[in-house]
């Protein structure tokens, strides 16, 4: 049997000149002036998908859209009775971020069914390639959608949330793309779970960890969860800044202020006693309608967000934030008032992938060093949902989440090839 | 001599009930519907002075406008070569500000000018009542800017500043309600400062102490200075909030943080050492165009003040600023960015005109309690032009610079009868 399946080879010189093509059209179709804008369940992202369809039918592979309104690419296996392999990313972006975050891991898994097509080259294990959409949390505060919904792990109330641009609310901006809100509000999971037997996402590091390194790829082993609050408001109350003296201020900047700057040290406290941990205030401001400089500021907004491999690190933490607003509002005779609270769990990568990677790397010729994931990644959600899951990491220097990112074309292509290696052995 | 100066009687109910009136009018003429809007050399304030213009001219009142688009109500003395006594305040107001914020101090000198008037007193001194544009500092960021340039202290720097609303400049927002920018903008006065005798203003107390210590009026001793930057920008490095590791994060919001929580502890311990000292961060945000919760934010923006009674206070607290941008900037790898440094002197109100006004107030049976005055005002202006300057305070609850403002029309007529009787003494 097994000569029937003999691999195909790996991705080549022209493979890459295809892959670079693509990335160059894609940056055409939703670049926004200044850098990418895919918005989730919004019109840029919705072009991506359109572009890698339109490709995938030209070669010949089956497309569909499933109830989540994503792209599904399939290349059919010689025993389609077997648990198939799943490999993509993501397409939508931050507003003005890069063409890389998401887009790579899409690109990737298209270009490896690409090859296996034009080789001809049949696995006994079907493989679909997903185009997932909503995976950044800047449009609703919560980060994977689109492949929460896969799982029914989309709740109601995720979907009432109403988006940070044009107000919408998510079950709006699904429906409008095609997805099948009422199913998804269900909690009725849009795949099933025991057909599939791996996840495999490629994505370009968003940190400097690779580049320090002198690395072109990485081996993921774990991805960061996070707990959120979009918008914490602290109210405290508005006043002329020269006559009100300092033991009647209620002043929101300067107890925001301590309120960071507190977690700030907690966070480097809990890090030099080794704990995974990072936390960021992203979005921060007083109310512009009472803006004056000589006005004691009454109200000021800013979002929360801690990250940690660690559910007990993020718990940990989480608690010293709300004994810190506490703390701080009786203090300072502010109220510190929380949206809802999102979170997204850590998640560990499959060992036997793990492993499978670091084989085909040294077979290869290829970095195989492990990296952890400081962001996070819709493989999380896969491997939360008991889905054997593997990563792997591109350099990229300047980071993400804005239009500098930079991921050469060679590095890329060395993913790509790890990522055939890899699955062409779990398929066949 | 004396028996043909003979004083008239102060004001009365009929005064009283006038002044409500007016009060009413301004309020009517220019509302915004949640409070009050004069904008600086704007519509608002142009209606105020018109319809104080129509008040006087309807008494027999002179009138006119002064090359600072100031209005000019002049009761002539009987030997009009003495120099002259000035009263007044301004007519603008913040945005959604109170009506009496200013107002109050117009409506004290107009009553005082029409009292004298009806009842045909003929002081020796010539008295003048100025109604000032452009004391608040929320449209230019630069607050005194009419009585500034009555004495030639207003820059060719100052009127090229852009108007936070429209974004006009200065000078073309006071050439447009009639003022002599050209003559401004060479730095000579508008007024023959030598032939002024006097200034005084009555003003509402911004601040609550009137109110605490149940005292309907307080005489002022001092006017606090202020340094100012309108804005300054933290300017750090944007990145992916899970990738980016700790030590190189370049964070503005963590620096901004830290920098204001820095300045309030050195508030603190100075104001604990006896120094008057206050620190406002009224306005403060993230850029809205790079907004994400995952976003290490890579810019801030923020206003910056410092008032005090003493120019070393005010220097050395600023010194400390500087001093703490640059340790945290290296520290944190941001830069701080500051714009064009704005200031005004602290003043002290002239002995002689404090003890004229605490000995009539014990003749009235009025409360002649010292009170230093927190916020700024165009008296400032008047004593560091070498003039000598008196204020009175009218208790006010609820603070200013805010719809709430409340004055009790029996405190105002309490702090006109005080001004009146001291303008009487000093005129005749």
């Amino acid at each position: 049997m097994k000569g029937a399946h003999a691999p195909g080879a790996l991705a080549g010189a022209e493979d890459q000149a295809f892959a670079e093509a693509l990335f160059k059209r894609l940056a055409e179709l939703t670049g926004d002036g200044i850098g990418i804008t895919r918005a989730s369940y919004g019109p840029g992202e919705s072009r991506a998908l359109d572009l890698i369809e339109g490709e995938a039918r030209a070669c010949g592979l089956a497309v569909e859209r499933d109830a989540g309104a994503n792209l599904v690419v399939t290349l059919p296996g010689s025993q389609p009775d077997l648990p198939w392999i799943a490999c993509g990313s993501h397409l939508d972006s931050v507003p003005q971020g890069g063409n890389f975050d998401g887009g790579a891991g899409v690109v990737a898994g298209f270009t490896i069914l690409r090859s296996f097509a034009r080789q001809g080259f049949k696995p006994r294990r079907t493989i679909k390639l997903f185009a997932l959409r909503g995976e950044e949390s800047a449009r609703f505060g919560k980060a994977y959608m689109g492949s929460s919904a896969l799982f029914g792990r989309l709740t109601a109330a995720d979907l009432e949330v109403h988006s940070a641009d044009t107000g919408e609310t998510l079950a709006a901006c699904m429906r409008a793309v095609g997805a099948d809100v009422e199913r998804i509000a269900r909690g009725e999971p849009l795949i099933d779970r025991t057909r599939l037997a791996a996840w495999v996402e490629l994505h370009i590091e968003q940190g400097p960890v690779l580049t320090a390194r002198k690395l072109s790829i990485g081996i993921v082993t774990g991805i960061r969860g996070n707990v959120r609050h979009r918008v914490v408001q602290c109210l405290g109350e508005a006043g002329h800044s020269g006559a009100v003296p300092r033991w009647l201020r209620r002043d929101a900047v300067f107890a925001t202020a301590e309120l960071i700057t507190h977690l700030d040290r907690h966070w480097r406290t809990l890090q030099e006693r080794g704990r995974d941990i990072v936390v960021t205030v992203g979005v921060m401001g007083t109310d512009p309608r009472e803006h004056a400089i000589a006005r004691v500021p009454g109200a000021v907004s800013f979002s929360f967000e801690v990250r940690s491999q660690s559910k007990d690190t993020l718990e940990a933490f989480y608690d010293l934030f709300l004994s810190e607003c506490q703390l701080i509002g009786e203090d300072r005779g502010v109220e510190f008032k929380l949206d809802r609270r999102v979170e997204s769990a850590p998640a560990v990568m499959d060992a036997d992938w793990v492993a499978r990677l670091k084989r085909q790397a040294e077979k290869l010729g290829l970095p195989g060093e492990e990296i952890p994931s400081g962001a996070g990644h819709d493989a999380a959600v896969f491997a939360n949902a008991g889905v054997p899951s593997a990563m792997i990491f591109v350099r990229n220097e300047n980071g993400s989440h804005n239009p500098a990112e930079a991921m050469a074309i060679e590095d890329f292509i060395a993913g790509v090839r790890l990522m055939q290696a890899a699955i062409q052995e779990a398929a066949q």
